[in-house]
């Protein structure tokens, strides 16, 4: 056991991409554990492309690390001392001790860690944040169906890597995107992906448009940027986009996709909204609780309407025009021929 | 009953706004129905935005019509001559008999009118498509909650009246966007709303802000442009944007929002994209699936993963620095101290 303890704190916020600089790590005494109180000492520290948010003032779904403060992430640590009968020492617990090799806790967000389940490192890998983002995203929001296809960013990474597998395994066709050969032939080879393609690749676009012959079904968004652009032309009718990331705009100053829709990209994912187009057809199965409940409020008053009518079909063009110009007021409505009785 | 019959022909595709000279008005003879067929008299013909996709070559989610075809349109008919059993002169129909006074039908698609339901001209409105756009776009993808606030644009129209009605009726507060004075007055006095704002207001986004004082949960588009811009800030994490209709874009030769924007919502819509953010513990309840779901993969093989770890917390910034440009392979780790025994 190390005789002191060491951290990593923020001493300014990044301008673009992070500097050395903005960090200092820190030495300093090993606490003591008080009262219902453990010590942890760290033993994996996760890095994930979350934390450039933490780093930088502005709205996002956590508040930033404070200037001088730790850095925050996920651990795994070993309680080294217990005054909390819910840990004895010795035990492995999944924490949020951030970049710090010791760290007190009352005990509260400990999760002790079942090392049946596999390596203690999986806590905060496959079997953990990222895995579980990758199998909520893909299964929950993206409902990969047999003979689709997935495409994924970042395909070598701890996301990326099993959103392809998890698609494999639910019958879709997994294409993944990654920086460089030797990443393209692991996810190809090792993780069985049904082709990767190299993000440097100049010709990313027509590369990706071969690998999707019948189009993308499900877009897993990690990355943002010139992906999302060579992807958006293929998407198919009624496809997914789960948008769990943006790693290639983080460290954007000058939004190297057109600011305003990289601002509506980076607002989808901090406060997870939910972009959809549809058609009324779309939901012909709704059709019968529709006109009961809706001719039930025009009887009771609750719904109003209001007709604006043109008479007689030779004024259909005029009044269309008006239409898309807000000349109507209510629905418009072209008197063709008279009511009958 | 009319001695000849009369339609409105498409002779060009219009260039940004439609001109009369887009259209021609034909005369034709009252045809007759043969077997199996029957003769249609068209009373109401509906105008709806959607006709402005259908004047367009180019992708969307129906064909256009083709020069010299005549316009298509949702309408109420009468059934004037049957030579089909199903069908009886006199019966009131819906049917798309498009922009013309009579049409010969086989009977496929017709669909007869309970008018007791309301006056037959709702089938093409609050009780037809414009009603059932409102109504499944904003309960199945809207789902506003009571004390939510639902905002819509061209709130006097067949779509948004429906729209803010339902919300109102679903506990929600409505909030409606409509073009000059004597339209939001009726929004607001005679359909109920709670504020409409005039979309020619110079100070639209200070006035929507106003009017939603706890944001925007719930933005049913239709409109588009400028008005998406002005929603775009006030919307609250986990909001929802149903995509029925961009109207406000139908003309456009250039863009009024940035072109990348413009294509990427005409997208969303023609082609029924859902976008939708999220992070994981959005989807905490789903922890327990996951763990058994995930561990078992990789025990199988199923799942593979690779960690790319630097050793000691000293490594950490360089290393966090590399993982936003990918020089990492695999889930990042540190090991800032060693594994336990």
């Amino acid at each position: 056991m190390a005789q002191s303890a060491k951290r990593v704190v923020l001493v300014s916020r990044p301008h673009g991409e992070p500097k050395p600089s903005d960090f200092r790590i820190e030495d300093c005494a090993i606490p003591t554990p008080g009262n219902g109180e453990v010590l942890l000492r760290t033993i994996w520290l996760s890095l994930d492309p979350y934390m450039r948010g933490r780093m930088s003032e502005g709205p996002s779904y956590a508040a930033p690390v404070p200037i001088g403060g730790v850095m925050e992430g996920g651990t795994v640590c070993e309680v080294m001392a217990s005054n909390n009968p819910a840990f004895a020492k010795g035990d492995i617990v999944l924490a949020r001790a951030g970049w710090q090799t010791h760290l007190i806790s009352d005990g509260k967000g400990l999760a002790k860690i079942d090392p049946k389940l596999g390596p203690i490192s999986t806590a905060v890998g496959v079997l953990g944040m990222p895995g579980m983002t990758a199998y909520t995203g893909l299964l929950d929001i993206g409902k990969p169906q047999p003979g689709e296809t997935v495409v994924v960013a970042a395909a070598s990474g701890a996301v990326g890597s099993a959103v392809g597998q998890i698609a494999r395994i639910k019958g879709a066709r997994a294409v993944g995107i990654a920086g460089g050969r030797e990443k393209c032939d692991y996810v190809k080879r090792e993780l069985g992906f049904d082709d990767c393609i190299d993000h440097r690749d100049p010709n990313l676009a027509a590369r990706l448009k071969e690998a999707c012959p019948k189009g993308i079904d499900v877009y897993f968004e990690n990355v943002g940027g010139a992906v999302f652009e060579a992807v958006f032309p293929l998407l198919n009718a009624f496809a997914r986009i789960p948008v769990c990331g943006l790693i290639a705009q983080y460290n954007d100053t000058e939004a190297s996709v057109p600011k305003w829709a990289s601002s509506m990209m980076r607002n989808v994912l901090t406060k997870r909204l939910t972009i959809r187009g549809f058609i009324v057809s779309d939901f012909a199965a709704r059709h019968g609780d529709f006109l009961r409940d809706m001719s039930q409020w025009v009887r009771d008053g609750k719904v109003r309407h209001r007709e604006f009518i043109t008479e007689g079909l030779d004024s259909a063009p005029a009044a269309f025009i008006g239409l898309l110009k807000g000349a109507n007021f209510g629905k418009q409505l072209v008197r063709v021929g008279p009511d009958k009785g």
